[in-house]
């Protein structure tokens, strides 16, 4: 037991980058996209559409890569995307 | 030159996905980052920093892959990004 206790005090929680890309589902309106788009087309380039999405680089800890993975898609149904209209990615690098 | 005008006609624009990520640069102060991060933790999720960044997914016609980057780094200093306060990196991807 005493050997168990010691190595689980061993394993140190991993620090990991989370980049979460939270956009809109098709077929919702996208004003700063539409806006963007005919900026650029005024300026002259030859744009067939343009989408805006946000991107959430966020450092954390974890026990492991899937304890990553599981609190990135809980912090996205919790807070950072709107089930109705959002879609989101999830790509997650382990921190040296 | 016939056959010359006749190869260019044969050569058309391509089309190309440009995935622009515009971010702050260090040291620049990002409020949205830090409510975000404020209220993760208050979520009780361990998180060490948030940064907000904004992705623009444009689909455009380019003569070729170097045409489209050039296209990419116009549009970001002379629309998207502003040079004192923001990053950006560019991904292109062909269109089939």
């Amino acid at each position: 037991m005493k050997a168990f206790k010691s190595i689980m005090a061993n394993i140190k929680p991993m620090k990991y980058c989370l980049k979460i890309e939270v956009s809109l589902k098709p077929g919702h309106s996208n004003p700063e996209g539409e806006t963007t788009e005919n900026l650029l087309k005024e300026l002259g380039y030859d744009v067939d559409s343009v989408d805006v999405s946000k991107v959430y680089t966020i450092l954390l800890e974890a026990k492991n890569f899937q304890d990553a993975k599981l609190k990135g898609v809980e912090m996205c149904k919790r807070l950072l995307a709107n089930p109705t209209k959002d879609n989101y990615s999830i790509v997650i690098e382990e921190q040296k």
